[in-house]
């Protein structure tokens, strides 16, 4: 079905049910000229926006319309987990070229709403145009924490362990798997894919995280570990010492690794959207949040790293080398 | 100068100064996973998006740098303006393709915050990226209103009077300049020129509006009169008469459409992008209200119709004719 078929009003009423799922709080859901929410007394409003770009950061025929749905909000969603927040409500412009067909568009708007329901985030509004080339997706997510209670990228403190929620390389392992058409025929693969093709938002751990004593600060893994680290060392103005032999790798990507001839370290920590939380927590609470952690999510967290005052990032290698790191990361103008 | 000169974290350093001139209230500004700030007790919080394309929406080429970011601010503005909110923080996402110069998108930062700056906007944040062809510039904007003194499209009642802010058309005229070439050499053109490249937020007098008794509905004319007024007359599922004798024209556009033998309260019904409000009073308040709005703002607005129960939009012809208004403002899908 085309677009022209239905037109802007009608696609908007076919997409936008069952976006309302969570009505407290909500004065106006889509349909105005803006959504109306109330925020609760005490929490501060958290907001993140994120844009998506066909031939920039997917290729329309390698994803399916569910899975860039589900992205799209995941990576939002990834952001407002890193400061500690409850994901609230979301708003999603897109722009739609000729193209596109509307059940590829029904499909994305699936992956968004599925994700969204997992978390009660409401979709509240958002704005349908049209595009000549490319299809586009912006979108923006509010959430909420109480005030004394965000995590931040600029209150790491020299001493503290940096840790991982997760593990780190998937993301581009499975990229590696779509660009270079290697199709995913083990279990390893796919669970690799799906690392990129539906990130896993850890906004019940950076909540728990966020109320925990000693935990001080936090981002999300999106452009790389040593990129994004490297944003907490320099906000925070500290050192910090990562050690590759503690990076956390999942079994998926050694098998992937020595498939395909890569330093799994090295690949791990220049991979990029594996949307883990890189968090730093004082010495003295290390063990505590470990446990709790542990208890509470029934999964690890790693310890990779911790924080100097030296200035610089350091990777002190499996020989014991200590080598500068230098931001690997993704720099959308540089590549 | 090229943004890969700079690099990503580069161009959002040399934007970003002077986007934060409101800090009351902000927790977090640019520069961590998400923008952080309270509302205040009582009031609603207000959420609005507008994302603009390429090719679509403007011709890089045909505009400057400062109109586009100011245009694009504006139109969110001009959504918060019809809720009766006061807007607050601005969240700007931009995919810039390789053929964007710096200097472009300077003048671009400039334009929005510039208009920020007027309505002590903060921008708090977004996101920045690359794109194979088009540039993309998707706004959010925060605002924020009393609880109780929210304007809405769904609220409208038959015996209201309808209203509108401003002049109707000069966007459309302005546009027509643009698209066909013809130079802006008298005052009337250049103002209809601006109606089109700086079309202005009637924010102040959407909030007055909201604070006023009597005050049912409010939209942004920003698809066109005809087809804005129907989403008010389906939400609030009420008929309404607009008379063509009182469709407010500027002498600029009398001027262009003689001159280009238009018929002008046509041109102005079927325009788009006057950003005026188009709004709907109660008969018993409508005089105190256009009296009390030209003490405040030294301004007229404009009687245009009345909300009926008919059902039907129409429109009263200056021969006496009555016809029904079919909507013919935009559609992206459709045109």
């Amino acid at each position: 079905m085309k677009l022209k078929d239905i037109g802007e009003f009608g696609f908007i009423k076919k997409v936008t049910r069952g976006c309302l799922i969570r009505p407290q709080h909500v004065v106006k859901a889509v349909g105005d000229d803006a959504a109306a929410f109330v925020s609760r007394p005490g929490e501060v409003i958290l907001l993140t926006t994120d844009l998506l770009v066909e031939r920039i950061h997917f290729l329309r025929h390698a994803t399916s319309g569910y899975n860039l749905g589900y992205k799209s909000l995941a990576v939002n969603l990834s952001d407002i987990a890193a400061m500690g927040g409850t994901a609230r409500e979301a708003f999603i412009s897109i722009a739609i070229p000729e193209t596109c067909e509307v059940e590829y568009l029904e499909d994305l708007y699936e992956g968004v709403k599925s994700l969204a329901a997992e978390f009660e985030v409401n979709i509240l509004g958002g704005d349908t145009t049209a595009s000549k080339t490319d299809l586009i997706i912006n979108i923006a997510v509010v959430g909420s924490a109480p005030e004394n209670e965000i995590l931040c990228r600029d209150t790491a403190r020299p001493g503290d362990i940096v840790y991982s929620s997760g593990f780190l390389g998937d993301s581009k392992a499975g990229l590696h798997l779509i660009l270079n058409h290697i199709p995913a025929d083990s279990e390893a693969f796919r669970e690799l894919l799906k690392a990129h093709l539906q990130p896993k938002p850890y906004l019940r751990e950076g909540r728990f995280l966020a109320r925990q004593k000693g935990v001080h600060a936090a981002i999300d893994v999106s452009d790389g570990l040593s990129s994004d680290l490297g944003h907490i060392a320099e906000q925070s103005r500290v050192g910090m010492r990562l050690y590759a032999e503690n990076i956390p790798i999942s079994h998926n990507l050694k098998q992937f690794c020595e498939q395909f001839n890569f330093d799994a370290p090295a690949y791990a920590l220049s991979g990029g959207e594996d949307y883990t939380l890189a968090f730093t927590v004082s010495r003295d609470s290390a063990e505590t949040i470990e446990k709790d952690y542990l208890n509470e999510f029934n999964m690890l967290i790693y310890r990779i790293g911790e924080i100097t005052d030296s200035g610089r990032m350091e990777l002190v290698c499996p020989d014991g080398q200590v080598k500068i790191v230098t931001s690997s990361g993704w720099d959308h103008f540089r590549k």
